[in-house]
């Protein structure tokens, strides 16, 4: 039976959900990767990704910039990483020096790619729509990378960054 | 390690994959349910959600002519139902006539609520932009509802149609 509630808790029953960290370069070279829960495919062929990212994050001028990034699915070992990168600003913090993440260059476009990620996709930046208090970009996969030992990705389990793997 | 290799294969890491029952009303008046796979929530302040439907799909014809939509999780008993509206057209068959799946008015807007889902949300169409082969929709949640059982949600486990509950 169904009972009208505030969105705040009907939207309590979203849970696992999927966790990307997306990576772009700022106009000094500063790859800022960010960590997000709100992502989808976007298109079947050609291939394309979407993320909500925040009005007010650095990373909205990273992928502007850039217009590129690549969208990691991270490993469900890689928690503190993605709490970490979704807790700082790159406006002021070079991430990938505070938090020892291995990384690699992308193949196609100018962005990093996690190492221990389940799969990494480079995109180039396709379209920007705003959605409220967010931006949604969507890009288009230009490679894709997988892990060569098979890792689960990673989600949020629970509110209050709970983060681990679900199946 | 990172290996480069198809978008196919790379993308098979994706799940689990959370699932929504999109509904819309076409201009006979007929409700027309469509299972997504491909969603995300888009906004904060004020709450938002994004479907990404096939540009094929009678669906988009249903949300173009009313201009809202519910977006439903399906709960996880409902597999049945989930497989049956992601798999025929709304364009020559009434989904709700031919497969026996409760459900009740919405609130604010003219649409439909799934009575055993873990969760409803009515949608008012906000904005839509094309993707590849895709529209992505965003509409903004102007009413919500839980289930007052507490249920789990549905999600897509792996390829080839597995459905089922994830933790």
């Amino acid at each position: 039976m169904q009972k009208q509630t505030n969105y705040d808790q009907a939207v309590k029953t979203k849970y696992p959900e999927q966790i990307v960290i997306a990576i772009a370069k700022d106009a000094n070279g500063k790859a800022n990767p960010v960590t997000l829960g709100w992502t989808m495919i976007a298109s079947g062929s050609p291939p394309m990704m979407a993320i909500a990212v925040a009005e007010k994050h650095y990373s909205i001028e990273t992928i502007r910039h850039s217009k590129c990034f690549t969208i990691s699915f991270p490993s469900s070992e890689m928690a503190d990483a993605a709490l970490f990168f979704g807790s700082k600003s790159g406006k002021d913090t070079d991430k990938f020096a505070e938090f020892d993440c291995k990384n690699e260059p992308a193949k196609i476009i100018d962005s990093l790619l996690l190492t221990d990620a389940a799969a990494n996709f480079e995109c180039t930046l396709e379209s920007q729509t705003v959605a409220g208090d967010h931006i949604i970009f969507v890009g288009k996969v230009v490679a894709s990378h997988i892990n060569t030992e098979q890792k689960k990705r990673l989600y949020s389990l629970a509110p209050g960054h709970k983060l681990g793997s679900a199946s």
